[in-house]
C-alpha cells in the first residue's frame, strides 16, 4: 500500500518519455504508464514502452488501442514518406510532414479521463519545445491551456481536485534530457525513438527523431545503445 | 463536388446529436458524421447512428472505436448500475454516475483530428447545459476553452485556421430541441436516448436520459416514436 501520490505518465517508448518517467518516479510520485497505440508507423515502440513500464516497476501500465490511420494526415500514420537527412536547420522551421492531427490532445484526454479514474492529480508527458519546435501540441501556451480545460471539463475539477499537466522536458535540449536520464539511472537502450525502423527492428539513423538522438548522445560524448541500420 | 464548407459533427445517435446533424445540414455544411464507439453499454446507439447517417445523407460517416471501459469509472463504461425513476429535481442537482470520465474531450479531440485532415473549421456538438446541468463538459465555458485549445494545438490553427466549436442545442431545453428537429424534418423514431435498453432495444423508460426525452414530447403534445419497455 502506497501513500505517493498517483501520476499518470504518457509512455511512448521514446527516449522523452522515458526520461519523463524517471523523473515522476525520482520526484515520488506512484506511475500509472498509459501508452496510445494509435497505428504508428513505428508501432515497435509499444513493445519498448511494455519492456520500460516492467524495467522501472510503474504501478501498473495500460496500452489503449486507437486507430488514427482512420483519419491520416500525417507520415506517421499513413503512407506518406518520413523524412530523412533533413538538416538540423531545416528541421527547426515549420511543422513536419510527421506531425499527427490532435495527437497530443487525444493522448491526454485519454491521460485525463484515467487520472480522473484513479484519483490522480498529476498528468506526466515528455513534451519539448527547444529541439523540436515544429509541433504546435508541444508548447507550453498549449499545455497551459489544457490544464485549464481538464479541470473545467471533469466531475474531478467541479468537486475541486486541480489537475497539473507536468512537463518536466519542455525546455531541454536533447543533451539535457540524455543527461538527466542518466542520472536517474534510465537504460536508453530499452527506448527506441526512430520513426521509421528496419522490419527488424533497428533504428534508421537518418529520420529527424534520430538524427536529434543521435546528436544528444554525441553532444554528451557517449554512445547511443540504440541498435542502428547504418 | 460540393463547394460547401465542410463541418465534423459529433454523432451518438441520440435525440440532441441528430438534431445537431439536422441544423448544421440547414445551416449549408457538408457534413461529416463521427461517431464513438467507446464501450457503452448502451452500443445500440452505434445503429441508430448509421441509420441516421445514411438517412440524413452525409458526406461520410466515420466510426471510431475505443474502449473506456479499460479505466470504468462510469455507470456506462463499467457494471454500475444506471439510476433509475430519478425525480427531475433530483437530476438537476449534481453530476450523476452516467458522467463518463473526460468523453467530452475525448470525442472533441478525434473531432479535432478528423476536421485539421478533412481541411475543416467547423466542429458541431450538442451538447445541452439546460435541462442536464449535471455534466461538466457540456457547460459553455468548458466548450470555450476547448476552442481556444484547438487553436493552439493544431498545424491548421498556427498555420491560422480558425476553429469553431458549434453547440447548437446549449441553451435549448429538451422540448425546444425536438421542436426544432421536427422543423427540420428529423424522424426522431431513428435515434435512441436510453442508457440501459433492453436486449431486444427497447428504451427503458426510466433512466434520466429516457425521463427526460419523454417529457420534453410530453411538453410538445407528441408522443414518442421510440419503442420503450415499459
Amino acid at each position: 500500500m502506497t501513500l505517493a501520490p498517483k501520476a499518470v505518465v504518457l509512455l511512448s517508448g521514446g527516449l522523452d518519455s522515458t526520461t519523463t518517467l524517471a523523473i515522476a518516479k525520482y520526484a515520488g510520485f506512484a506511475c500509472y504508464a498509459l501508452t496510445l497505440q494509435y497505428g504508428q508507423r513505428h508501432a515497435i515502440e509499444i513493445d519498448a514502452a511494455r519492456r520500460i513500464a516492467q524495467a522501472m516497476a510503474v504501478v501498473e501500465h495500460t496500452i489503449v488501442p486507437i486507430d488514427l490511420r482512420q483519419f491520416g494526415g500525417s507520415a506517421l500514420t499513413s503512407d506518406l514518406p518520413v523524412p530523412k537527412d533533413r538538416p538540423l536547420d531545416e528541421m527547426s522551421h515549420g511543422i513536419p510532414s510527421t506531425y499527427v492531427p490532435a495527437r497530443n490532445t487525444i493522448f491526454l484526454s485519454f491521460a485525463l479521463a484515467w487520472a480522473e479514474v484513479l484519483g490522480a492529480s498529476d498528468i506526466c508527458l515528455g513534451v519539448n519545445a527547444l529541439d523540436y519546435s515544429g509541433y504546435p501540441d508541444c508548447r507550453p501556451e498549449y499545455i497551459a491551456v489544457f490544464e485549464t480545460l481538464a479541470n473545467l471539463a471533469t466531475k474531478a475539477g467541479v468537486e475541486g481536485r486541480t489537475f497539473k499537466i507536468h512537463t518536466p522536458l519542455i525546455a531541454l535540449s536533447k543533451a539535457e534530457i540524455i543527461r538527466r536520464g542518466i542520472e536517474l539511472g534510465v537504460d536508453f537502450g530499452l527506448t527506441t525513438s526512430c520513426y521509421d525502423p528496419t522490419p527488424a527492428g533497428l533504428a534508421c539513423g537518418r529520420c529527424d527523431a534520430c538524427l536529434l538522438r543521435l546528436k544528444g548522445f554525441a553532444e554528451n560524448q557517449m554512445s547511443d545503445p540504440r541498435r542502428y541500420a547504418v
